[in-house]
């Protein structure tokens, strides 16, 4: 099943089921309430069944999957391949920081970014989303307890981000973490399985990974979350980057104005975002 | 004015105004809840002169004054003359990470943590809620916006916080950070002037400073981060902690079973807790 937050005509949101291009409607605002909903996989099945009011949508119309999210926890340094090639040792615990909801931002959104916010960066993630809650829970427990799987972009400015040792102002702009389009739910989509994590820049891929290559599984990081703070049903957690991010090339390569970012996940969905950097007002001269 | 979060006998919480060992009751379930009423300062008035329905308060009935925080953002290296002795440069920019609302905790609250969380050390902050929206604000507006100040205790796990390079996760514990045990309105506390903050263990002082000592005032670091993400009436600032902590004691010292915690500044009140040091289940020998 895939699960969508779609933004309506009367500027609401609601809660979808998604199927080929065309979306049903469940009556809540978005799939975060959803989820607290016990019985969400039965109504989302009832209204598929139904089918009675669904309707055509726009690429526009994505709102983050999960626009309120209370607790969106964030894992870097967690593709092996990529610690290997950055020559650290295998972290025996998983880097953790986090993110408010107002980070987020649609699949398909133009992300807008001041100029003083210098080195934006690509970050494709595979993103977990919580579907029940969790406390000091077991791997096992964890993996019964996740809703679905989705892709996020955790922009990143670099040059905030490396301002003090703390990275979370860099990861915390407002509207420049774009997630979704969709939450497949584990029946159908397996990262334990492989699937393959892109990223590209006006069509030149730069980041390639598999999500087998994960340190932490998903499992694993909520299970790890659980044992300090309770997770709940429309909680977030973004599973960490793999190599070919633009801070580590030489020399290293920034998003600029008009960029088209497209992050996709195998067997979820892709994120197409074009990149907006606003100028000072002093500085209206020809672009 | 004083307000507080109080929890009730039918185990729910009220927003209250808090006069002498009573308070008086306004129908919302927090502060923050209260703070989000663009009236709140006239309907708070009016209940005092009112005043029909006051009630006694016994400490452990206050609950986070803030229980509903969408936003908790928190500030390290900020007293002067702590970064002086540690020998630490002036930093450009402030030190921020984050905090989820189930990270709070009462005024009075026995603070339970599990064994393995070891190295619990104590941080008295001074606390700043935010009474309305505030979004790329200049230091000015930031001032106006401030509903009032409180105090945290931002009780770390330190052997969770050093796992990696990010804090988040030794900040992170449920139920770890009492905060209040009121708000005071800013016509009745200025730390501008000076307000005393001290931490005292068993009784014994470990931290004492002066709110004139901060290097990033509350106004400054509330404009800072509104330069990113937007703040809204019911979040919170945390505007670090002074010199004194245990760990950058000789040996460090850290809080045990049974300790008595006592944070305080002066004009808005002080947190008393006791920590409880909870065994795993297959040691419970003899304590």
């Amino acid at each position: 099943m895939r699960l969508a937050t779609i933004r309506r005509d009367d500027g609401t949101t609601s809660a979808c089921v998604a199927t080929t291009e065309r979306a049903i409607p469940l009556p809540y605002s978005d799939i975060g309430e959803l989820l607290r909903i016990p019985d969400w996989r039965d109504l989302a099945t009832d209204a598929v069944q139904r089918c009675d009011d669904a309707f055509t949508v726009d690429p526009r119309d994505f709102a983050p999957v999960i626009a309120s999210a209370q607790k969106i926890v964030c894992c870097g340094h967690n593709y092996r391949t990529h610690i290997v090639e950055m020559g650290r040792s295998t972290p025996e615990f998983p880097t953790l920081f986090t993110k408010f909801a107002d980070t987020l931002a649609g699949a398909n959104d133009t992300i807008e970014v001041r100029s003083d916010a210098k080195e934006l960066d690509w970050e494709v993630e595979l993103g977990v989303v919580v579907g029940s809650t969790l406390s000091q829970a077991d791997s096992h427990a964890a993996h019964r307890a996740i809703a679905g799987y989705t892709v996020a972009n955790d922009l990143s400015v670099r040059s905030w981000q490396h301002r003090t040792s703390q990275w979370f102002q860099g990861k915390a702009f407002d509207a420049t973490t774009p997630l979704g389009p969709v939450l497949v739910t584990p029946d159908a989509c397996d990262p334990g399985a492989g699937l393959r994590v892109t990223c590209s820049v006006n069509g030149v891929v730069h980041q390639s990974a598999s999500t087998e290559d994960l340190l932490f599984d998903p499992a694993t990081l909520l299970a790890y979350i659980s044992s300090f703070t309770t997770l709940r049903a429309g909680d977030v957690v973004l599973t960490g980057t793999p190599g070919g991010v633009g801070a580590s090339a030489t020399p290293p390569v920034y998003l600029v104005d008009g960029d088209d970012v497209n992050a996709e996940i195998e067997g979820i969905g892709q994120l197409r975002n074009i990149i907006r950097i606003s100028r000072p007002a002093l500085a209206a001269s020809a672009s």
